[in-house]
Order: structure tokens, then C-alpha cells, then sequence
């Protein structure tokens, strides 16, 4: 038996939703056991329409949230936030992981005032797992924006959590890790990413692929793509924005026409694999790695599919004693 | 009558395809003179296959050339190559602008030792014009990889180059100017990017937008886009593998059955609407802004298809008078 606590208050579609997932994700977890944060009359009124066998969660009430609209100042002011609550809990190994759908920029700050860092990261990256153009290749990505900047020691931290994550949890033998960058070369990049580069290829624990460029991201070509959050956030968003247009622009072209509409309709299911393939929410959630603590954020957005993917993800993260793997090779 | 020396060496698909665009270009365009600057003999061959009037051009015959394995070095070691021949035209006013489909890194050099920087400008910014999803919008994008960083005073002067390369050769009225942003907020971002905010909103001849994610880089929003070229760089790749990756998932999934084939064959002017719309090589070459002369790369693997479109860009930078008119505006 494990211990989550889900931070249910602060995202885009109301508690609701979380207190569904929730109970509909228990059913298939027999392990799990879940702790319910945030506003009491709410939390039970979604539970009356999803109800959850008594002897598999708590709730803990608290008195206010974060909201998205919120501030990094949120966490020092809001001492009896859901998010900050959630956070408390996993520091005093209440629980054994904490989920959050609320604002990315407190949940920042918070993890680093109320877990603190792993010895020797100064600044933990967020880390999603991308669906590739490989079949059942999943490519982990960090960071994607927890802090614009990174230095060599934090891509080094980086590229040795995400190996021992990619061992653990995803189960990759011999993970390759690369090093994002504007052209493959050894010699392409700034400075940084030359010296990145050899540390990266002398690192006898690292399996080391060389640059990525961008366009490669979602090619399934490695299992690890090391970056700044500034540049991984930027690609993320690009990605995001060239799919939302391109299927736009599609769809708008086969429906132009009401004989091709018919058409297109009998090619829905085709549509529907590329959709599914790509669909960011069987992995949504990213874990914030390099804090002291398993702490997952779900997509701000996030509806029943995706939250209950960021909690199978936490439940195999601690599964997987992740944690504790990363602790003992980042010592 | 005006002038263009067009480098046709260097580029990965050979001169014949340079020649052959230059000799179907200028059909369209009465008031053009080529100076076809590159291996006599390849060029000569080339025309007879591809023939142009003899009043319409010259060859500029060169002994070498710099190819895309070449190095920035090349452009001192190689003095009789075309493209610092070509270059060398442009600086001594024999003609008014130039084009190469050779080595980037070695065309960034040579325009810096041979053209120089405009008054004001440290770093020049490749800037291409790109197609968005709005019917006829087209959005300008600089640096995208001339210079990996940019300070305040890059930016500032990308904007502003930009914004009468918008006015005069794209037509738009009041062009907006978007800053690349991780978020559109006002606080958004580095320090840099604050700083740059706050300069581009106080500017009175720039018609601020604000901050812009990549995720709207295509969506048409704005006019004008200022990055980095490292971002820059990275968010053009972005776009390129989300694309390939998409079209060709899709297309694999329509012909996965022949049932499926049959159907998705006469859907096949559909997609060669989307294509076209978002086809770069009707806009493809990317003028490197902020140098002394209007000097035009044109994608290293071009078809007839992109050199042309090049050749079109370059004479409309030439009708429209912009270096002179920028040399105006930032003295």
C-alpha cells in the first residue's frame, strides 16, 4: 500500500474532475491509496456523483487554493492551500508523492521551499514523456520550463535522473541520451553546449548520442533529450502550435466539399490512430525532477484522461523506488 | 534595369538547377540583368539545356567554390570562390544585391568581412518570411540562426529593420511586432526579455503587440516576430519535424488498408491544398538584415522551385529600394 496525496483544487476544470479521475483510476490500482486535498463540501458532492470505497482514501481539508491567476507569493501567503498542503504532506512522508493540476509557477516555488533539492541540483527541471513517431518509443524531455536557465551541472543533473528514470520506470535498458542544440555537430552551439557535449561524452555511465536538433524532438531517435527550460518550453510550444494548425488546415480542406466531406468521414478512424498516437494525454504530467520528493504536475487543462495518466505515471514512479535510485547515483 | 550576381555553386543539388531557375525567372521579370558567378563550364553546359537571352546576363567565371562541408575560414581561403566573388560585386556596387545557396556560416563571415554591418547593427539577422495560417498573411521571423544570442540593441534593430522591410516590400499598412516569449505576459520571460519589452513598447514607430508564444509563430497573429536566431532557430526545426511527422503519419495511416488507399487518393488534392498553403518554397530564402547590401540565402537544398522564389524576394527588396530605406531609418 502507497500513499498519493492529490492536490484536486487550482486547475482549469474544477474539482470535479479530479475527484472522477480519481475514483475511476483506484479500480485499477489495488496498491493506491489516495489523499484527497483540498475543499471539504466540494470533494464530497463529487463524490456523491464518483464514489470511492471508503477504505482507499482520506480527505484532507484545507481552506484555500492557489489559483491559477495566482503567484509564486502565493506559497508564502496561502499557508493552508491545497497545493502547499499536499507539499507539507510529502515532506513528513505522510505520503509518498504528491500531485498537483494547479499553478506551475507556485508549485515551483513551493517544491523548493517545502522539499528542497536533491544534493548537488540546484535547479530541478520539469520532464514529460513524449509520444514519438516510433511505435511505443516514449522520449523524455527536460527541462521544459521549471527555470529558463540551466548550467552544465544542471544538464549533467539532468541527463543522470532521466537515465535512471528511463531505466526504472520505462523499463530502457540502455538509455541514449542527446543533447538538444541547433545543429548535430560536435562543434554546432554555444560555449555551454560544446562543454556539455564532452562532459556528456565522457561520462562513462551516460550513453551519450550527440546534438538533436529540434525537428528530430518527436522522431523517436533517442530516450533522453537534454535542455535549458527556456529552449524546451519554446519547442514544446512550436510542436503544439504546428500540430493545432496543420490538423486545422487539414480538416478545413476535406470538408470544403460535401463530396469529399463523406469521404473524409469514412477516414475518421484513420485520423483518429494519428490523433491517438500523438496524444499527449496517455503521458500527460511531468515530474518535477531533482526535488526531494515525487512531485508530479498535471496539465493545468487537464480532464479525466489526462489526470488519470499523471497518476498512473506517479504510482510507477514510486512503483519503481525512483527516488531513491536517483538519490543514491546523484550522491 | 538592376542588377543581381547569383552564386550557383555551393548548394546541394548542383548549378544546373540555379541556372535553370535563373533562366526561367527572368521570363517574368523585363527589368533584370543576372550575373551568373560560378564554374564557366558548368554554367555554360547548364544553358544550353536552359537557355537565357544573351542581353539578359553575364557569367562571372570563378576557379573555386566553398561547399556546404566548408568553414567560415573558406571565406579567407578561398578568394576567387563564388560566393565571395559575388559578395565582392555587391561591396564595389556592380550590382544590387546578391544570392547564394552556399554554406551559411561561410555567407554570415563573408558578408560581415566583405559588406560590413549597417550603422548601429553588431549582428545581422537571417530573416525569413513565412507562410501562417491566414489566407495571404505572411509573418517575418528574425534572427533565426545568423547569431546564436542578441542583446537589447540586436532586438531593438531587428524590429525596426523589419518593420520597413514590412511596410515597403510585403505592403503591410502598420506592421505589429510580436516579441517570442515563453508566455505573453508583461513579466514573462528573462530579464533581457523584459528589458526589450519594455523598449519595444515605448518605441513610438513600432506598433507593439507584445509577447507572442511559439505556439502562435504560424497562427498569423502578427507581422513581425523578434528572437534570438538560437531561439529562432530552434522553433523553425520545431515546426519542420512536427509537420513531417504529422503528414506522414497521416499518410501512413490513410493507405494502411487498400480500402482506405482508394479514398485517400481522390482526397489527394486536399492535401495538396494544405501543402501548398504552408509550402516554404513559395517564400523560401531568408535575406540576412542588417548588413551592407542586400544579401539573400536561398536554402542550401533549393529546387527550381525555392531559387525562383528567391530570385522573386530579391528583386522585390531591389524595386521597393528597403537597404536605402533602412539605412534611413536606423542612421
Amino acid at each position: 500500500m502507497y500513499k498519493i496525496a492529490f492536490d484536486v483544487m487550482g486547475a482549469d476544470n474544477g474539482s470535479e474532475v479530479a475527484v472522477q479521475s480519481a475514483s475511476e483510476f483506484l479500480k485499477s490500482r489495488k496498491e493506491l491509496y489516495l489523499v484527497l486535498v483540498g475543499d471539504k463540501k466540494e470533494i464530497e458532492e463529487s463524490l456523491r456523483k464518483f464514489p470511492i470505497d471508503e477504505n482507499r482514501f482520506e480527505i484532507f481539508e484545507t481552506s484555500e487554493f492557489i489559483d491559477m491567476n495566482g503567484s509564486i507569493m502565493d506559497i508564502r501567503r496561502k499557508k493552508d492551500s491545497s497545493m502547499v498542503r499536499a507539499l507539507e504532506m510529502l515532506k513528513d512522508k505522510k505520503v509518498d508523492a504528491m500531485i498537483t493540476g494547479g499553478n506551475s509557477a507556485a508549485f515551483i516555488a513551493g517544491s523548493h521551499f517545502i522539499l528542497g533539492e536533491l544534493n548537488g541540483i540546484t535547479r530541478p527541471g520539469f520532464m514529460p514523456t513524449l509520444p514519438t513517431a516510433v511505435d511505443n518509443k516514449l522520449t523524455l524531455l527536460l527541462d521544459v520550463g521549471a527555470n529558463l536557465e540551466a548550467d552544465i551541472e544542471d544538464i549533467i543533473g539532468y541527463a543522470k535522473m532521466a537515465n535512471i528514470y528511463s531505466k526504472n520506470v520505462l523499463k530502457v535498458e540502455n538509455p541514449s541520451v542527446a543533447q538538444l542544440n541547433i545543429g548535430e555537430e560536435k562543434s554546432k552551439g554555444t560555449l555551454l553546449q560544446k562543454e556539455i557535449y564532452k562532459e556528456l561524452e565522457a561520462d562513462k555511465n551516460i550513453n551519450f548520442y550527440g546534438n538533436l536538433e529540434a525537428r528530430d524532438i518527436l522522431a523517436g531517435k533517442v530516450d533522453i533529450i537534454v535542455t535549458d527550460g527556456y529552449t524546451g518550453n519554446m519547442c514544446l510550444k512550436a510542436f503544439e502550435g504546428a500540430s493545432k494548425i496543420l490538423m486545422t488546415e487539414i480538416k478545413a480542406q476535406l470538408y470544403k466539399t460535401i463530396f469529399t466531406k463523406l469521404k473524409a468521414l469514412t477516414l475518421k478512424k484513420s485520423f483518429d490512430n494519428v490523433s491517438k498516437k500523438f496524444d499527449y494525454k496517455n503521458h500527460s504530467g511531468a515530474i518535477l525532477l531533482g526535488v526531494d520528493g515525487i512531485a508530479f504536475k498535471a496539465h493545468g487543462s487537464s480532464d479525466v484522461k489526462s489526470f488519470k495518466a499523471t497518476l498512473r505515471m506517479t504510482c510507477e514512479a514510486i512503483e519503481n523506488d525512483v527516488l531513491n535510485k536517483i538519490k543514491k547515483e546523484i550522491k
